[in-house]
């Protein structure tokens, strides 16, 4: 059974996601514009509800870390009202036809950018996601369901109040941005059974959100569980540059799902890498954890066990293995891997060629940081997510990649003769 | 609970899928033209098993149609093994570079086709859709697990015997292709659970078999439920263009996805246009289900009732309404349609382009027949299905639709600073 308000609103953003595919990019920036002016006008009344989010949430005894996401600031919505203007600058996929081809009977057929229709976000705590999600949805010419935290529901409410009364201002429907109204988990199972009304679940959040998602949706879901990255350590790799990039992918911000989990290194250059490398990691506090071989050769380490190898850390904490080629270091990746983020480093031609080639993690780098694997650093602009999904979209996600494309055919008479 | 069968066709066919991934498409198209061949060579044996499954399923008293369906002869398994040697001549999409760019620090960042991985294909009596179906899969480099109707299963299990047998001489492993070796509809369910093993699900057949798929699968599916398409004749169309469409999308094959269900027409051209075109469909035997307005301009018709705006006849029968503008006849098909595939008729530039920017089905056309919604009339050469799934593919699904793509980075030495 499915209860009348969630009905309610997956038909209005059914209905809303009709109007909001016709409309122009002019249309969409400037309900975009609005949105951001609207957030900093009104950041006393967000930060208001946010309180009582804050004050539910502390007298529920919520961990520190979790009340850090939920806490808004004037200087947390600048930066996500900024958000929202970059998305502003960047082209608007719909529309564009990406390829046009005649056949041999005189039609003209092409692919065109449309929106995928209605966009269901499920996250955690931190609310200033509702903003960005929003907004690349709104510009992609989607409508967005929108499931927060339960613990931000008065802070998503605040929030999306301004945006759609934004998007009023703009002729773009209201409802192209809805909240989920009720804080029971049921609301979401509700959700994912409504397929005519929603043609894409996006969850972002920790491993057993997201698996739980994809136990009960019959809508199609994009993902990703997690990020165990790789960095492979080749025989005649340059030294400094190794120690360089191990050192950014695991220390420059360990918490996220592209940070490094698990070095691997080549035999024949561990002896003279492992010492240098464990030297800068113990300065920025890097605790490892090594197959027998790497604690030969580092003795004041722990040794890895076999979960170690599948653990994404999200810590300052790094699995470390030595490999006798590089055929170990790819099965290696193949049985542990997430196909999330996985790089080599090496001076040989071949071996870079053949680990671009054979990887087929979601993103495969040669001599850089596994921290590049992001929507920004890549060039693609604001990201919705990281996909580990083998299908739609494989790695960050774009504006690009919140589209699908219909054939459009240009006849003149033309009939199907066989 | 898995049954052991099940885990072990499904690890095979994961296995064989990271070595089919590499394979040349010299490799590929070898083990492809080893196929027909042993298609050919071994007609007997294949009819001989067919026969077997034909005894079993007059015994339990399957409809002609089914049977007919079922019954293999030489010039079918001709025609199949001619169908795999087009897919030969198909350039390979594994490995393509679709772009390429350099990054403000020097990283040049690329996207690359790959295979999806291992694909399960689910899929009704007809066994030549084995042949197809695992010429498509080994041609993109993916693995493919084959379930057929059980009534089938001797004739498929023949087949793919000699599919298995190619891929080896090859140096193709035997297990990219499987067959799942039991009847019960249990063995689909627990497949359908395996998303660790199996990457994609592709059904075809029945609304209610891809119906229950969906239900039951944690795997992506790729599907499309029923086509229930359309043509509008607007007010100022070509009339003989218009009636020979129009004939040809209801008549020329009339129980496939993609043929006419619903006639739209414009109220300004009714009562020249509907008189003219009743006369061909009753040549042709055409059934024609009316609404008033309809049925007051051709008295001998039947009254649609609101069942019909959804039917999907595969079969002569057609509804027909008259719309008062085009308005009413995009929302008609938002409402009634499948977003499979529709037509305008027009001479108005401005109706045209409208129809094609509005209307979000997978395939939009002007003045042209529905029946062009296939591959292979589209150019993109044989195809494994239709998708009216919004993600990933939407409208015919050719050998790219097989593949996904990983960003590949080339750095020297590129560390992220922020």
């Amino acid at each position: 059974m499915i209860s009348e308000k969630i009905l309610k609103i997956s038909q209005e953003a059914r209905n809303a996601s009709r109007v909001l595919a016709k409309a122009t990019s002019s249309m969409k920036n400037n309900a975009l514009k609005r949105m951001a002016e609207r957030i900093i006008r009104n950041t006393d009344r967000i930060i208001s509800a946010n309180k009582t989010d804050l004050e539910e949430a502390k007298n529920k005894g919520l961990k520190p870390s979790l009340i850090d996401r939920l806490t808004l600031t004037p200087e947390r919505l600048q930066i996500a009202a900024a958000g929202i203007m970059e998305i502003i600058s960047l082209p608007d996929p719909v529309g564009a036809i990406t390829k046009m081809w005649r056949r041999p009977n005189g039609l003209v057929v092409g692919r065109m950018r449309i929106p995928i229709g209605v966009i269901l976000i499920i996250y955690e705590a931190r609310p200033n996601v509702t903003l960005d999600a929003a907004g690349l949805c709104v510009k992609s010419g989607n409508a967005v369901i929108l499931r927060g935290g339960t613990e931000a529901l008065n802070s998503n409410r605040a929030i999306a109040g301004e945006l759609k009364k934004a998007c009023a201002e703009s002729d773009i429907p209201a409802d192209a941005v809805q909240i989920v109204p009720i804080r029971e988990r049921e609301a979401v199972l509700e959700l994912l059974k409504l397929e005519e009304y929603i043609d894409l679940v996006i969850p972002r959040g920790g491993e057993s959100l997201i698996r739980s998602v994809v136990e009960n949706s019959r809508i199609p879901v994009i993902k990703h569980y997690k990020g165990v990255c790789h960095i492979f350590v080749d025989a005649n790799a340059d030294l400094d540059m190794a120690v360089n990039i191990c050192n950014n992918a695991k220390v420059q911000r360990p918490g996220v799902c592209n940070a490094m989990e698990t070095l691997l290194v080549h035999r024949a250059i561990a002896k003279k890498f492992l010492p240098a490398m464990e030297k800068e990691y113990r300065k920025a506090g890097v605790k490892l954890r090594g197959c027998p071989e790497t604690v030969a050769i580092l003795p004041g380490i722990n040794k890895a066990t076999e979960d170690d190898w599948y653990a994404e850390y999200l810590d300052l904490i790094l699995a470390v293995k030595v490999v006798k080629d590089m055929d170990e270091a790819i099965q290696h990746i193949e049985k542990y891997g997430s196909m999330h983020t996985e790089s080599i480093i090496t001076r040989d031609y071949k071996n870079a060629m053949r680990f671009v080639n054979e990887v087929n993690s979601s993103t495969v780098l040669i001599n850089a940081s596994t921290r590049f694997s992001d929507g920004f650093q890549l060039g693609l602009g604001a990201e919705i997510g990281i996909s580990t999904s083998k299908i739609h979209a494989f790695g960050p996600m774009g504006l690009e990649e919140l589209t699908t494309q219909k054939f459009i055919i240009y006849g003149d008479g033309q009939i199907r003769e066989s």
